[in-house]
């Protein structure tokens, strides 16, 4: 059952509001089977909202209309489908009841005349009760099973009434066949650029067969690759997602390091628990970003002790140890000094486990020898010391990301050992 | 001049990532006086992209099109966008070659046969060049001035192509007449909470009048007050802003710290440098974020020498030297070891000023007496040791943003002397 959705909101439009409407009711839809294929967001506009909403129902016969029931004067969502359906707008005396006994519950005074119109109802719709604001939700079908259901457009209140008045009564629309899920499951990649993994992975149609897709998500911390299962019910989905997944983890190979919302410094964290082992970090271009991703894991106090952020090199010598020597020979951005800023934290911490990063993160400080996002990083676990270097694109921002990211892989790769 | 955009991914219309380009993109268009008036989504689907771009063209005549020119079989929007113009693909050397220089340049390897498409420009189109990642923008022109635009989908590509690139040209086509500009102006506050600073506010309506509005944005570094003039033109407009941000100023009183986009940080590296002073930190329950937060700052580095991570007790005691007796006797969040921390912080790194945050993040850890939230904040600037307690509500991630944005405050604080 396909159906859009349009969001309400000349705020929206210009940028101040970030539609998170838009996303949730994205999910809540495809968690049920119900197949979002298009939206679209217009202005407080009664024509707008007109066209828009006559043009979706044309294409697949049901529309989800968000934002512009509320009580000010550009509210007219009510108002343009309406004028739609051909319907007259009339007041609910029941609505106007529950809007008033809301205002005297909550000792806000005399309801304000304009919350009246929050009563007024297209004649024959179905009403939702709002349980979290005035506006109630609102669906309105035709002689010809073309359904528009308004929502308003504060986001508690939207999540709230899809969730548990609209969803079901849409899959009750359907039938009684069994609803087909749409599932997905996430591996998540790093150390690898897009296109390097699209190379190993090859044609993704020989794994996916014809109820799976495959989403390429990129970003600073790695790759992310999304199986979804179409028109599938819950139990083969889950089946077809298990035998994908299956098939793409030794093309990922070692790049992968988990699974869903798998959080690379849980990973890490885990793996220097089972072994007893304590952790310490040394970072200069990161600045402490390291340490953030480690401290934001609840329960990271158990193996990481702490950090220093040896941003001047005068605190790379004094709390680090880094040797002048190798400082003057080899600059602060090179293999030696981040090999040295890892013991040296190992050291100062009390730590058996260490990482470092030591890099240009831009815009300035760049040479033609160590442009802009070269980055050194060193890893001492089990004993060992490895060290990685890189060339990162992006911004200041997405350079220091990339780098704490790589920071962590390093822990990860020097302990599983191999490449 | 009005114009449409087209956000292009299936992940979209799935929510599995929130559309924020779209707001980047409006408010982009909406600070040049270029008319955003209605935005749809369609998925990675050739012809759901050919049918709305078309359907876009025909009311507005301009199209803006992110998403969809990645490397992988799924990104379409090229073809599509090619096949309604009536187009053929044309690989174009230039781009290939700037692509190719973009893959050796970062040391990347050999470039993937899946980027080469990413070379594949519809016959007589304009491209764009993309500083931040291998898709170049295009803008495609027909006989009769219809217009089609099309960026990346990676938001740091698509708003410095929409900034620097589309926005510019657009502003030219339209030519010299005088557009009501939307423009708005932020004062940014923190340390007092949204209700709080309503009060102080008062009634808005008598600052504003009738072409500005008010925004509250609250959020967890603190809460911006955002005017916006409508239907003025430019020149009226800064004015009726300047006028209504000069109205609010002294009822926001010490708690505003700067207008726009200024970052806390930023402000008080600033005056560290005008008083010739450098800076360290010291942190437990935030990790390295308060450290995150300055060196994010282009240039930190004359100012700020580096910090100690001092998640374990021990760390507090061998680098910050902090006295065994308080913290056995007031325990590791408490204002005398805050105290400690900072002076330890600023001895041990060589700086005259220092920031120190210890705190409860939890989710444990808790106690009746210290519950989760509980900071303590030292300061220490001019010779002088300013100390604070807070109690943040907010979970692990939401505590630990307040406190390094309160660290930065009480930095403020204590510079700026008062309250």
């Amino acid at each position: 059952m396909d159906c859009e959705l349009l969001t309400v909101g000349t705020e929206l439009l210009l940028g101040f509001t970030v539609d998170s409407n838009a996303a949730v009711a994205g999910r809540a839809l495809a968690a049920a089977g119900l197949r979002l294929v298009r939206r679209a967001t217009v202005g407080d506009d009664e024509a707008a909202i007109r066209d828009a909403a006559a043009a979706a129902l044309d294409r697949t016969g049901t529309v989800i209309l968000t934002g512009g029931l509320g009580p000010t004067r550009d509210d007219c969502t009510r108002e343009a489908i309406a004028a739609l359906f051909g319907r007259a707008l009339v007041r609910d005396p029941a609505v106007l009841a529950a809007i008033e006994e809301r205002f005297a519950r909550l000792g806000r005074g005399p309801m304000p005349e304009a919350n009246r119109r929050q009563a007024d109802v297209p004649h024959g719709a179905t009403v939702l009760p709002n349980a979290r604001g005035t506006a109630p939700g609102l669906m309105l079908e035709d002689g010809r099973g073309r359904l528009a259901v308004l929502l308003p457009g504060v986001p508690g209140e939207m999540q709230g009434l899809l969730e548990e008045e609209v969803v079901p009564r849409l899959l009750q629309r359907r039938g009684a066949a069994e609803p087909a899920a749409i599932l997905s499951r996430t591996l998540r990649t790093t150390g690898i650029s897009e296109s390097a993994l699209a190379d190993r992975v090859g044609d993704p149609a020989r794994i996916l067969g014809e109820h799976l897709t495959l989403a390429w998500l990129p970003g600073p911390e790695g790759t992310d690759l999304r199986l979804t299962a179409w028109g599938l019910a819950e139990v083969p989905a889950r089946a077809a997602l298990e035998r994908a997944a299956a098939a793409l983890r030794p093309l990922v190979g070692t790049h992968g390091y988990g699974e869903g919302d798998t959080d690379l410094a849980a990973v890490v964290l885990a793996e220097l628990e089972r072994r007893g082992a304590h952790l310490a970090v040394a970072e200069s271009c990161t600045g402490g970003l390291l340490g953030a991703r480690l401290t934001a894991v609840p329960g990271s106090s158990r193996v990481f002790v702490g950090g220093v952020v040896a941003y001047d090199n005068a605190v790379k010598l004094g709390l680090l140890g880094v040797s002048a020597d190798t400082l003057a020979a080899d600059g602060a951005v090179s293999e030696a000094v981040a090999r040295e800023m890892a013991t040296g934290a190992a050291r100062a911490l009390g730590a058996e486990a260490a990482a470092a990063v030591t890099g240009i993160a831009g815009p300035d400080g760049g040479t033609a020898e160590k442009p802009v996002g070269t980055v050194w990083i060193a890893a001492l676990a089990d004993g060992n010391v490895r060290t990685f270097h890189y060339t990162f694109p992006g911004e200041r921002e997405v350079v220091r990301r990339r780098a704490a990211q790589a920071a962590l892989d390093a822990l990860r790769r020097t302990m599983r050992g191999g490449d």
